[in-house]
């Protein structure tokens, strides 16, 4: 199994502010993985709201159905997350294993059971161990602090190659607010798979409805546009908590989601979904290129999307990209299997800049050097048009390699 | 690339009765490849019928669009088939060589253009040059002969690494009438994809109308249940021909669907589908291990195919199988991102006979080694009971394996 750093990781974690009212600490529990840490906790301050959306799995993890149940209240003031136990297909176990883990947590963080949310990655089908979390959760309380968001990153890694963190400052009401998230990506961990996980969190203060509303709006062109490999994770998890804690700062909180105000902030908040979305992208498994999707002249926006989800997890244009091969002939293929509406004669393809087929033939003045020349570089933009109407969409995603057959098939052998 | 024979492949080509009414000859037009051959043309006698179901691809080749049209008429006298150019996305020259190859083809045979049946595989977006048909199409009027059935299954291979057949003799008013088919799997070929082409000829005298009939209701649980990577050919095409020649024997001919006599003929049809389909499996690139997954207890018959087709068609399912490891967090993802009704606790799962997982839980009694010398097997019974209902389906799959990557994004480098 291949540990180095994704080609196409940042070249460092960035600069992340502290967050008013959050604080953060890890731990090593033992819960799958010698040597490491492997449960995230994460404080909040009184008062603050949470928002979330989940895995569409009809099979969902035992974590995602207490966060979907107890999300309704509204309130959090407290996130615990392990890395090493998926806590899926568990069972009755599973469900008691969430219910401890609330119960431990909130005793040490001395608030309502109700307002303790969980996550879990890793192994599927085991039970998970809710004890192993109360030998390390009296130092997680007393440890907690502002601004740990690497190690929380690296705390809930799986298969990831590099910790996943994003950072905005805007100003409300004149007052700058932070907004800082973390993510891990969608991996897999010997022997099952793993998750798509990120938590992002703000001191603006920011009703419920409105953050539930930021949230459902921001994932449509952030991370749920992005795909590795198709495959959907019984326990994709993303939450959303603000603080207020600006409020004393003499910003006035946003109750509506028409409010003004709101504007800049959804365009940082979403500037940051989009960054850790496009991270997660970076690190699929066995990935050597990213590659951007981008599907124009669609009958729809959702049309565009269809055609371009097509695109982006074919088997057969991934490892095209692979092999730095400009296959527009695996894209027409992808696009005629979407099932949306298309027509040969109006189709254009790009690879980068350069236009390889139109109307429907090869374009005569394409020319092969030069896009052999773009195959070989690590970002790869596929355009299509479609000659048909206004429909616009963009997917991330990256090629498909034999490092993910590696990752993914040779670690038992 | 690979060039290995296929481990899953039979141990050698069936044999395979003449059908009366149907010559078969191969030639070498150098369309592609070099030193092989690369035209099947077949000679049908007057009176012949033709049935035949298409890709669903919304970009379909020329040679599609050509059956399409001349399959009203309900006659073929000749089926011209090349391997190396798909003419697929072609625009109005891909047109025009449809139309300048059948010219060829009627003129020799001796028939009309409308009855002449195409069929192309390999390239995408190059121009076909028909003229390269016209040197041999002499030759092959003339040494057309019955039964040359494995000659044309090699003719038009193209990533194929063994040439497919399949046949069956059943009675029809107490007389034995054949049934033939070859076909050729989906695989790719450098520099583009390739395609899944069948065709099937039997001598029965059967209407056109209730020869649709039986191919449109035996694709369903063969060609329809078999795949690779869930990617759809632009050219993928399923012709049967019926030249009624055993009509001279004394069989009556079958005109309506209904027909008692039609069940037992149904039954063989069947059988030669289902055994190319599976030959088509057996030839997934690269494949290693034919994979049969079973969903019992669906809401229905669709729900059960959605479910089966998103387990074979799982990256993280084909690649775990690859790996020998029963990975069955990786089934239970698979039917959860279906989109169909899914109850995790009642959802059982079986590898081989063996009962790894039942009631949303691990089974207690599920044996880790009995499992995994099943999982060392070249053919593997992936079975899933939702425990929901009565839909039952089967989909042929196989393992996706490193050689996949290799024969699909190495070849230029």
């Amino acid at each position: 199994m291949t540990t180095a750093v994704s080609p196409l990781a940042p070249p460092r974690f960035p600069q992340m502010p502290e967050v008013p009212g959050v604080r953060l600490a890890t731990a090593a529990a033992g819960i799958h993985y010698p040597g490491r840490t492997d449960v995230l906790l994460v404080l909040l301050d009184k008062g603050t709201g949470i928002a979330g959306v989940f895995t569409r799995s009809k099979c969902p993890s035992a974590p995602v159905d207490w966060c979907r149940t107890r999300l309704k209240a509204g309130r959090a003031r407290a996130l615990v997350v392990n890395s090493g136990n998926a806590n899926a297909f568990t069972g009755k176990s599973g469900r008691e294993a969430t219910k401890l883990t609330a119960e431990i947590t909130a005793e040490v963080a001395e608030c309502r059971r109700g307002e303790v949310f969980l996550a879990s990655t890793g192994v599927i089908g085991e039970p998970l161990d809710a004890g192993k979390f109360t030998p390390v959760m009296d130092e997680l309380v007393q440890t907690a602090a502002p601004g740990q968001w690497q190690a929380a990153a690296q705390a809930i890694m799986t298969t990831d190659t590099f910790p996943k963190g994003a950072a905005a400052v805007v100003r409300l009401d004149d007052v700058p607010v932070t907004i800082c998230g973390i993510a891990k990506g969608a991996g897999m961990i010997a022997p099952d798979m793993a998750t798509m996980l990120a938590f992002v969190f703000t001191d603006a203060p920011i009703a419920t409805p409105v953050l539930q509303d930021l949230l459902t709006r921001g994932v449509t062109d952030t991370f749920n546009a992005v795909t590795v490999d198709g495959d959907t994770s019984t326990s994709d998890t993303l939450l959303a908590f603000a603080t207020g804690a600006a409020a004393a700062h003499g910003v006035a909180k946003i109750t509506r989601a028409g409010d003004s105000r709101l504007a800049p902030f959804r365009k940082a908040f979403d500037s940051v979904l989009a960054n850790l979305a496009e991270q997660v992208a970076r690190d699929g498994e066995g990935a050597r290129k990213l590659v951007e999707v981008i599907v124009e002249g669609a009958a729809s926006k959702r049309a565009a999307r269809r055609i371009a989800l097509s695109i982006a997890n074919s088997p057969l244009v991934k490892t095209a990209i692979a092999g730095e091969d400009a296959n527009w002939g695996r894209v027409v293929m992808a696009v005629g299997k979407a099932g949306e509406r298309a027509d040969r004669d109006r189709l254009s393809i790009w690879f980068g800049g350069i236009r390889v087929a139109r109307k429907g033939e090869r374009d005569p003045d394409y020319d092969e050097d030069a896009v052999s020349a773009i195959m070989k570089r690590p970002e790869i933009a596929i355009r299509v048009d479609l000659g048909l109407g206004k429909g616009r969409d963009r997917i991330l995603t990256c090629d498909l390699t034999k490092d993910y057959i590696a990752i993914n098939a040779d670690y038992r052998s």
